[in-house]
């Protein structure tokens, strides 16, 4: 398999798979149809049955497929067969948010520091993990070999998180500040539009309303 | 133009169509090329030409699109052009950062009430929104004509209050609580699923150090 063929399309669509599946082996389902997936995830079967054979997970005539074998190699192709050491910066409501969020730790993502400018937060903790000054930020991460930082940090000062940010070795940066960051080609971004689920949750609403969207 | 044949997958797209669209606008730009839009969003041009088309979106050979015009249409087919009334069940950390994020108001979503069930809350206001105890949730939804409930609890109280507004008129849940909602077919769901975002970054980290991505 050449996992430079796997679409864009995919890949967004992976998650989702990871989720499922997991979900099936919690429930202790060992395999399962492209047609009863289609259902639980409401995609087509044929949707399902082109995207899992990017990754090996060919379905058997009257066996379906091998959930664990499939959770299993779309995990390792996300990297979460790897730990992702990580830090927060911006201890407001949302950074504090994701810092309780321990459900990211099953994943591999490992919280090991809160950033925050607010002197008054100085060494509290969330969750046994402490907050730090935004003076030990750049050590912190050469020191405890971070590879990702959260930005919930305002959008005025977002900016200067990002230029920080840049004179480190942080790999990829998960961005919450609606703001487009300026960074070096070698880090990654991802933002989060919270927004566009809600505007889908109203598209769905009118469009129900209209008794044009089937649920 | 018949709305009932856009497909799930352009639904799925919209949201960021007018987010881009609402950039260019807010940068005075009152058309845009395909190819141009293309390049901005990181989208395939016969992507956005099919997509757009859906919408009376018709790009004139050598004019473009008219921005103003795509992201009006896109907005009144998200139900944008309306205002929609909105509670935040659970004034945790995360329901507080969203309760300040007074952007959701530029799309015509308006926080009307914040419910909690600690006492301690009761009647602190955030932004100038009143903090209430969830006994008043009902009447609130009924009175204030409230469309939609944002679920901002634990995952082990999301069950319990899903029942109460399943007693209400309450036409959409934004449910950040980890959990399935049982609902009556009525009231619509979007689930936010925060990973899976924070995976998308962590594939793209990897496949970047592999040097098989390009950003």
């Amino acid at each position: 398999m050449d996992e430079r063929e796997i679409s864009q399309a995919v890949i967004q669509r992976l998650p989702r798979y990871y989720r499922f599946l997991g979900d099936l082996l919690d429930n202790n389902v060992e395999r399962i149809s492209s047609s009863d997936l289609s259902k639980r995830m409401n995609v087509t079967a044929s949707q399902i049955r082109q995207d899992l054979n990017n990754f090996g997970g060919f379905g058997q005539q009257g066996y379906g497929y091998n959930v664990k074998y499939l959770y299993t190699e779309i995990g390792k192709i996300l990297g979460l067969d790897e730990s992702h050491n990580f830090v927060i910066v911006g201890a407001g409501n949302l950074g504090q948010a994701l810092a309780n969020y321990a459900a990211f730790e099953t994943s591999g993502f490992v919280l090991k520091g809160i950033f925050d400018v607010n002197p008054k937060l100085k060494d509290i903790s969330i969750r046994g993990i402490k907050i730090h000054m935004m003076d030990e930020l750049k050590d912190f991460i050469r020191d405890n070999n971070i590879e990702i930082a959260v930005l919930t940090v305002p959008k005025e000062n977002a900016g200067e998180v990002a230029e920080l940010l840049s004179d480190t070795d942080i790999k990829g940066i998960w961005n919450f500040a609606h703001i487009d960051l300026k960074l070096p080609d070698s880090i990654i971004v991802e933002n989060v539009h919270l927004a566009d689920s809600l505007m889908r949750l109203s598209y769905k609403i009118g469009h129900y309303a209209k008794g044009d969207l089937q649920k």
